[in-house]
Order: C-alpha cells, then structure tokens, then sequence
C-alpha cells in the first residue's frame, strides 16, 4: 500500500478524533461506542473475575461469543492451568489499648491463613518497607508487622514501584524474621473505607504467614494509636484463604486478518480477569474495550496490510499466567510490534516506544497523529505490561499508550473499581489515540518494522 | 455588664477570626485546638459509638473525664434508658439473571430480620418514592421492592427530606403492601462501595420487613441488570438483627456558670452517638468539639453573664432519645437560646435566626460579627436540629450556623465518616463563628433575650 493510500484511510478516523477532543460526556451517546460497550457489558454482565475461577471462565465465553458477533476472525480461548488462591473469611480487630475497634481489611493473594479462630497478638510499627527491612528479627518475631507507607498520586503512576514493595516483598521479609503476621497500608492514594487487594510473593522455602491491607483511614486510625500508646497495640486477625492446585484458565485470542500473509502481526493487549472485589471496570475491563474497539474501527476502515491480533489474556492480576501461556504458544512466532491497555481508562497524555531504529519514520507518523488528541512524546522507552512482558523481553517492538494515573491508585484492586468510575469522554479519547497508532502500525512496511 | 465592656471582650477573640480566616491546614498546628483535640481523641479512643451500646456508655464516661479537665463545672451524666436495634449479619447478592453477584449493603434501623437462612425472591423496581407509594398491592407482594432515588448534593442539605422518604418511609409503606423485603438505593451523594445506613420507622401494627440500602455503584448495577432483564432479577438478602428492650443510655451536660444566676441560660448541643459503621467524626464528634471549643474560649475570656450549658447528647441517630430525655428533665426551664452543630465540619456559611422582635439588635451585632467569616445571612428562620427540637417546638429561641452541606452526605452515615474527612481550618473557621456568636448571646441583655 502507498504512503498516499494509508494517508487517505487515516482520513476516515478523522470524525473519531474530532468526536474524542469535543470530548461529551453523555453515556447514552456512549452505549454505540464498541469501548463502552464492553465495558460496560463485561462488567454488568459478569462482574467480578478471578483468574482460575468459575467467573473468569465464563467471561471467557462471553469474550468469544462478543468478538465473533463484532465480526473478528479466529475467535479462540487458549487454555491452560494454574495454581489459584481462593480468598476465605476476612475480619481485623484493633483490641488494645481501647475498645476493640473493627478494621476494613482485605486478604493479600497468596496470603497464609490464620485458622477459623484467628489469631491475636502485639502489633510493631515500622514506617516503611525500607524500616521493616533493616529491623533485628528479634524486633519482630511472634508480633503482627505493621508497615506504613503512604503511597502519593502522580500522573504517570510512579511511586507504585516504590510504595508497592511492601506488599510485593513485606509479607516475604516478615516471614522470613519470624513474624506471625503482616498488615500494610494499602497501596493506594483514596481516603475511602476501601482495602486495595493484591498478590504478595513469598520465597521458595519461606512459609506464607497471614498477609493482609488496611484501608488508608484505617491505617491513620492505627498509626495515631501507635503514636498514643507505642507497644501497646493488639490486632486480631482473621484469614482463611486456600489453595487450589491446577485450576482452569484461559486466553482468549481474535483477529484481523491482514491483507499480507507473509508481515508480522501487531498484537495488543488487555486483561479478562480482574480482582474479587469491584467488577473490574478500569482494571481492565475498559482496556479490553480500548484495544477491541481500535481493531474495530481499523477493520471497518478496510483491510489492513498486517494481521491485527488481540489478546484478552487470563490470569493477570495474579503473576500474568495468561501472558506467559502466550508466550509458550505463540514466543516463537515474528511479532511486528505490542502494545497493552491496564492502566484504567482516563486518557492517553504520553506516548512512548521502543522500536528498531528502521522505524524512526514510523514513531514520527504516529506521534503527529497522536498531537491532536494532546498527547506528547515521553523521553522514556516504553517497556509495555505483564501481557505482553515476556514478548518485550524477549525483543519484540512496544509501544506504550501512556494513561494519566492520577486517580487511578484510588480505585485500583479495591471494591469501588466499578462502571461509574470509567469516563466516557476519556475513554473515546483512548480509542482515539489507538485506533490512530494501530492504522499506521498494521499498514507499516516491512522496512520500518521488519 | 455594659456594650462596652463586652465589645472590650469581644476583641479578645479577634485573633481566632483571623487564624481561621487564614485558612492554615497543617493539622499538626490543629492539634492545639480544642475542637479538633476532641475530635481525633474521642473518634481515636472511643471510635463508633451506637446509642445504647456499651461504646456508647465509655464515650460519656469518657466525654466527663474530659469536660472536667477542660474546666467546665456541673459535668454530669444524666441517664435514661431506651430500646436498642442492633445490626447483625448483613449481605446481599443479585443471583439472577447473571452469575450470583454479591452487592454492598448496610441493614436499616429497626429493619426486620430475614432469618439466619436468608430469603430470595423477585426484585420489583421503583424508579421513586412515590411510584413506590403509587404502586397496587399486587405489583409488590411477596416481593422484595428496590426503591432507586439518585439524591444530589446540595450546600444547604436540601433532598435529604425528599430523597430520605425512601429511607424513612419506603419500608413502611412497601411492608403495608405486603412486600417480602426491600432494599433501597442510598440516602447518599457519593460513587463508592459503602452504603449508608439510618433508621426507618414502621408505624405501629405494621410487621417490619427486612430493610437494607446499598451503596450507589451497586444500585447502578441493579439498574443495568433490571433494564437489560426487567422483571428476571432475585435478590438473596441475608439481615439478622434484632431488638433490646430498655438499654442504658444518657446525655453528658457541662456548664460555664453565668455571672448572674437569674438569667436564663444559652444553650449548645451535639450528639457522642454515632452510626456504627464509621467513627463519627463528621457525625458528630466535631459538633462535639466545636460547640465546647466555643464555650471554653468564651469562658477563657472571663465569666459570661449567662450560663452556658453544653448538651452532648445520646441517642440522636435512631429517634433523638437524648434531647428527649434532656426536654424531659429541663423542659420547664426558661432558655435564652438554642444553638446545635450536627451536620458536619465544613464552614459556616450562612446564619438564620428564629429569635423574639426585642432581639433585632442582637442579631444585627452577631450578623456583623460572622460577615468577617464570609457568613452571611439567611432568609428562613432557625429551625435548630434533633437535640434541640423538643425546645425549639416548645418556643425555645433559636440560631442556625449552617455549615455548608455541599459534601456531607457523600460521608453521612458510612464507613467513611473517619477523621481524615474533618478539614482542620474549616473547622476552625466552625470554632470562631460559634465563638462569636456565642459571646454575644451570653452577654446579652434580658431585655433582648429574656
């Protein structure tokens, strides 16, 4: 195809764009966009979706049986197994130095449990991961670890990173000095009775010790006790998760087929499943809405010279089970370029790439389609998401979509990650800027992306 | 005392107007102030505090223990006793048409019980109060009714009346009409996954049913479910509480004895109870702390001429039972005025008064004291709050400091009324109106205020 064709198809997004920048806000309007249908749908229909779960299954269902109806071609579940924490009972009672005082509390995945009959002991206080880190094990063994660390919003979500180590690697770190158990702050930027859920990982070899986060104001509740009476605190905990071995879980794959078979495919990303606790509406619902509603509208513009494949993986939230499984399927296959939708739906600010030096003309292409739509060039290269990470890692071209991530650690893995979270305007603003990316990228040349 | 010698006092508190004029928020700075002293100890120390509950009976023990140190005289319990609903079990799921979907919910006072076993049944949908009380018996038997009933918000609370009758009487009226259960969306203006609790009241010979509210992102699921699928929805309800007859309860009274013991005494109200879900810090530990942050720096500036009376009322949130008891006690005595802080710590911004024609001048000096504050003056009269209602009806006079309401009923009620909610130099701002009014009306002359 010429430069002068793919320029004269780009004009057909042209209402898109202008659509996105008026940027109206009536959900009504919304319903006919193929974003907020999904979802919308995805999340009314099924609502919650733990990976290896009887619901992520039938999501799965549901995606084939809506990507097929939107006219994509080879609509397939891909399954494989995996290992699944199963959230039991969960309760926190603050009981000394006062009254007992219940706490908004939610179990860490991969969490130990605590018995049906919980267990109560002193709490130690450390500021951050970086105090716990560095205590004495005596300072900490047979208590309940506290570890506060209150994460702040930025734009481009840093500080998750950061603050996150106390859930990623505290729990590890307690067990491994002999706590009884662990409660963090939640890693989140709210100030609601909400707690962010979230998997922690422990070493081979160290046993799970109950992991649990306190909602933000519960956590301020905890640290002016402290503050009051240091040493003095109680808690008593109460976790009863289980394990499943080798539960079912599955990808689901659709294409656009492209018009060459011999060009690489561009492959975008979301994911089906989503924690227990909200319907999964920004993470990531409206990200499988994102990408499908950008194949969509590229399909509907004619066919692309590049196969467009996407990819609702399984099993994100809990160590990217989904993307891995496509990695072994499909890691040897030539991929031209990846890009992935999990950061919400609020709009793209940034774009970011990380491609062969042949597709410098390419990236220029893109960034002055993205302009219009208020998007900037970062300076960073992009490095994707846990979708596709094993394929960036293993050397395929990314682009990342940057979203603003201001508000997302409000929402993000807690009970009020629902619908009326998601705004239309932004999320039409997203399917902007992809389908823009995506009609450039699936009708690039093998020069610029081999 | 002469206008001179008042106006002399007065000054004394010209450098609270302007500490709160100034807006400072460092909240390490606030600690120093009584009002927010209160708050964070009594919300930290005692945390939810039901009436007639044994947290209940340690905040007025607790409240005593503090009122005497402040240096306030005359602090005493008075006691009266009271039926108690007590909240147990609660959960609730949308079980068809779509995969089981566990909704957030809160029981409503004096809620029936569906038993430790739950019940299920149709879900009957109205879009108000009213089609609700329009609708025929048989549109509503044996089913469980959902009143939806989006309230706005409003700086003046205004819809509380009009939204609340779905709390208030929904229940009544959908028992009347033979309806199973019914769950209402709640009396609330926020978007998070906490429902707002209250009483409801069913009228004598009516049986209570099951009465619940869920929290608005679950009552816009519920919509989205009834429009896709109308009349092919089940709700499984699962509430189990039950009653205590005659429980202690009581109010906590303190004193700033007047100069001149004829005349008639100023009185101040808040409540110490508070919904169980939250601390009540909004609701009503700050009135609480501004209303006796008031009347100590009054007293600091040298002995009133009338006595101030500070009411911490009991009971307020299911009926009002302390300010019953306080009219019950001290009905018969002549009050100067009545005054209460019970809709949250946002600012003053608007004063209304419903005084006797002698006290024009007065209201003309404490109009010009608050304009400072940004306070300007209201058009209706006074109507006082719950603590204070039996006085007011009795002909009590009465002044209103409204607080600005624009954000109170997203927190009203929840597990989100906790400290972190109380803006530090809005409160302040509450303290210095309160102050200045109250100084004025202390000293007023039997002449303007008999």
């Amino acid at each position: 195809m010429t430069r002068a064709a793919i320029a004269a198809r780009l004009t057909g997004f042209a209402a898109l764009l202008l659509a996105a920048s008026a940027g109206a806000t009536d959900r009504a309007q919304a319903s006919d966009d193929p974003a907020w249908a999904i979802t919308e749908d995805l999340t009314t229909e099924i609502g919650p979706r733990p990976a290896g779960s009887d619901r992520e299954a039938a999501a799965r269902r549901w995606a084939v049986e809506r990507l097929k109806a939107m006219g994509f071609a080879n609509v397939r579940e891909e399954a494989y197994r995996m290992p699944v924490w199963q959230r039991g009972e969960e309760a926190a009672w603050l009981t000394a130095p006062f009254l007992p005082q219940q706490l908004t509390v939610v179990g860490l995945g991969n969490s130990g449990a605590t018995g049906a009959q919980g267990i109560e002991a002193e709490i130690v206080y450390f500021e951050s991961y970086d105090a716990l880190a560095a205590a004495p094990d005596s300072a900490v063994k047979g208590k309940i670890v506290f570890v506060d660390n209150q994460m702040k919003a930025a734009q481009d979500g840093s500080g998750y990173g950061y603050f996150g180590r106390g859930r990623f690697i505290g729990p590890n770190v307690a067990a491994k000095k002999g706590a009884l158990a662990i409660v963090i702050r939640s890693i989140g930027t709210d100030s609601h009775r909400i707690a962010h859920a979230g998997v922690t990982n422990f070493a081979d070899g160290v046993t799970p010790i109950p992991a649990a986060a306190l909602s933000n104001p519960d956590a301020d509740q905890l640290v002016r006790q402290w503050r009051r009476h240091p040493g003095a605190l109680r808690l008593k905990l109460l976790l009863t998760p289980r394990r499943l071995e080798q539960q079912a879980s599955g990808n689901v794959i659709a294409e656009v087929p492209g018009s060459d078979p011999a060009a690489s495919p561009v492959i975008l990303a979301c994911h089906l499943d989503s924690w227990d606790q909200g319907t999964g509406a920004i993470d990531d619902a409206a990200g499988c809405g994102i990408i499908t509603a950008a194949a969509k509208h590229v399909m509907a513009a004619g066919q692309p010279r590049r196969t467009i494949r996407i990819l609702w993986a399984g099993a994100e939230e809990v160590g990217g089970f989904g993307g891995k499984a496509y990695f072994d399927a499909h890691g040897k296959e030539r991929h031209a370029a990846a890009l992935e939708s999990d950061f919400g739906a609020d709009r793209v600010w940034r774009v970011d790439f990380k491609l062969p030096d042949s597709a410098k003309p390419l990236t220029d292409r893109i960034a002055a389609a993205l302009a219009p739509l208020g998007i900037t060039r970062g300076k960073d290269p992009a490095s994707g998401g846990t979708d596709i990470g094993a394929l960036v890692a293993a050397g395929t071209p990314v682009i990342d979509l940057q979203q603003d991530g201001t508000r997302y650690f409000d929402i993000h893995h807690t009970p009020d990650d629902t619908l009326d979270k998601v705004d239309p305007a932004q999320l039409r603003q997203n399917v902007a800027a992809w389908t823009a990316t995506l009609a450039i990228l699936a009708n690039s040349s093998d020069s610029e992306l081999p």
